[in-house]
């Protein structure tokens, strides 16, 4: 049987949301936007969801705007804000995702400068870097909540007071945060908050964009006006009725699922300081409970993946989006990680039904992995 | 039991493809970008479903761009393709739907002037009108290959051979047509064509944009680079296979569901026929086998509409995403169908599994509440 050690890249779906999900795949169907009987059992499907996605992170249900994704949302909070704002550069950190850094340098690319905020070599942003960003009259400033590869977690609300002072608005990507640790829209004190289904056992290709109602936004798909016309389409009703059934069970087992999360780490973290040539990345920061990036001295990243992958162990190197490519991840790059490391990286994602027997195989198979790889490489 | 008669506005799942669905809403997961076998897995279920999708339209799989839905394609083909041609205007018909017409005028409020493509009494795109728009230099033309009110047919070849005639990029909305009619991506001789998965019994939330490679596309979502950067996101795997499964059953099926279909619409007109004041519109264009849109006079579409939903049956006036305004369709207005009928229009659309008892039932119960409805009107 392998084993999943990736849910930073995708969880498995809960058997209880697939249940929930089972009807709206059934004999429940309709378009939410039809007026009959058909179309109102969907729409009232679909406000129960927004109920409970808004309150997994203490938001009110109408600032819940359902996406077709999480990258579709982190481009509507960046392109979406910039529209309604007056010129002056966007503030976005080093280590943010993909769906992040290429909305800003569109935006780069349409007159708008983006200044690039800086962390420090545990992967946290540099408040000093923030404060020059706001000195030069930064309008929009994007800071995830946690980090995808490393699992660091941001003092968002720390960073949002500083840039709404200064009469920035802020968005974070809270994708990888949500379900993990606690995620409180009104005390992180930020405009707009990224939420994916899919990272928390839910389905794949929902999303939401929580939003502060006073706040302007463009949309960017635009027709039949659902979502008060900030996202255009057919609603997902089985998707948005799973996301809200995810959202549910995350708020209440969240404590549950981060203890016994954090001890499976804690076990992982210990096993790895066993082995030579292997350093937990950003060890000094505070991080999700479920994620360890590990640099690895002497390997590819690539070649100890497809390793591990024959021995039924199933990590990945930086996050899913730039697997093939052979250069360091961007993440590691902004905080000085050496590129011997970096290289070699591996990161190890366990999730909420993650046993420590998955923790003690997947050790044990990379000991073994290492040991012929770099035998293999003196013997090169 | 309530019956459904608004499957231009969704339909129901089909039991086969909810079928093909379960495994990846279950034991199967992971994200397809993922290099490991859990990724694999995934990526081998989108890749047949890919070649399913494309062979629906006679395409190959390395057309299919899929999106989270068809107003996502629909607005994929407007904006990304206008940002790579050079100035000139866009040409669209008026009867288009609203995930085209306000991609057209956000091209409009950006600089770029819109033409717009009048329709005959019959609801038929006017040639001339083409030439015109072609004549003041149209650099792209998007004419829908059939209607989601009325359910006419362009002759989307025709018009495509003009324009490509004239170096203009053509797209077609194919939502409403694919799996009613044969549609043909080469024979049809467009750029760029959409589809939308719910359309065909296949679940909300993904739709695809068959695409001419050759034709330059700006993404809408930008990110991890999925869909050869066309469509960043992770990709919604279980909808995918659904949607593969549904396309593949109806090209399997289309010749018998157009046919019960149609012998279905021909029943209902027949009985519309006998009830004073009733007039099917477009009746003399071709037209989808499964669509009836009928102008009724002296009643309100919204009344009728909940008088026939306390009756058990669900229809539509013009299309879903209008309700709600009482204002005739922009698709009427355009036919010059006269207010006092385009106020009361309703829209009946069958399905494949729609029975003649439902056919017969709805037909006396429109009767019945004309006659209360018309009788209560001359009470007042």
């Amino acid at each position: 049987m392998p084993v999943y050690l990736d849910h930073n890249a995708t969880t498995p779906l809960d058997a209880r949301v697939r249940e929930a999900m089972l009807p709206y795949l059934g004999e429940i169907y309709g378009n939410p936007a039809s007026p009959h009987r058909f179309g109102r059992a969907t729409r009232m499907a679909v406000d129960e969801a927004r109920e409970r996605v808004a309150a997994l992170v203490g938001a009110a249900p109408q600032q819940v705007v359902f996406t077709g994704c999480g990258t579709e949302a982190n481009n509507l909070a960046l392109l979406g804000a910039a529209a309604h704002l007056p010129p002056g550069p966007v503030a976005v950190s080093r280590i943010e995702h993909p769906s992040v850094l290429e909305p800003a340098r569109r935006l780069e690319a349409r007159g708008r400068p983006v200044l690039w905020l800086e962390v420090d070599g545990e992967g946290r942003v540099r408040p000093e870097s923030l404060d020059a960003a706001l000195a030069q009259g930064a309008r929009l400033v994007s800071v995830m909540l946690a980090n995808n590869e490393t699992g660091v977690i941001q003092d968002v609300a720390a960073l949002a007071r500083r840039a709404r002072e200064a009469g920035a608005v802020v968005h974070t990507d809270a994708v990888q945060a949500a379900g993990k640790i606690p995620v409180d829209f009104p005390a992180l004190g930020v405009h707009l908050l990224t939420l994916s289904a899919h990272k928390l056992h839910g389905p794949q290709g929902v999303g939401a964009l929580v939003r502060d109602r006073a706040l302007e936004l463009e949309p960017l798909l635009v027709g039949g006006g659902q979502e008060e016309g900030l996202r255009s389409g057919t609603l997902n009703v089985a998707g948005i009725v799973g996301f809200g059934t995810a959202a549910a069970l995350a708020a209440d087992e969240l404590a549950t699922r981060a203890a016994r999360m954090r001890a499976l780490r804690e076990r992982l973290e210990r096993g790895l300081a066993r082995l030579d040539g292997v350093r937990i990345l950003a060890a000094g920061a505070e991080r999700l409970p479920n994620t360890v990036m590990a640099g690895v001295a002497g390997v590819e990243s690539e070649t100890l993946l497809m390793a591990l992958d024959r021995a039924g162990y199933a990590v990945s190197s930086g996050s899913a989006c730039h697997t093939g490519k052979t250069e360091p991840s961007h993440v590691l790059a902004a905080m000085g990680v050496p590129p011997e490391l970096a290289l070699g990286s591996i990161r190890v994602s366990v999730g909420k039904d993650t046993t420590e027997a998955d923790v003690d195989g997947f050790l044990a198979a990379l000991a073994g992995a290492l040991d012929s790889l770099r035998r293999g490489a003196v013997g090169a």
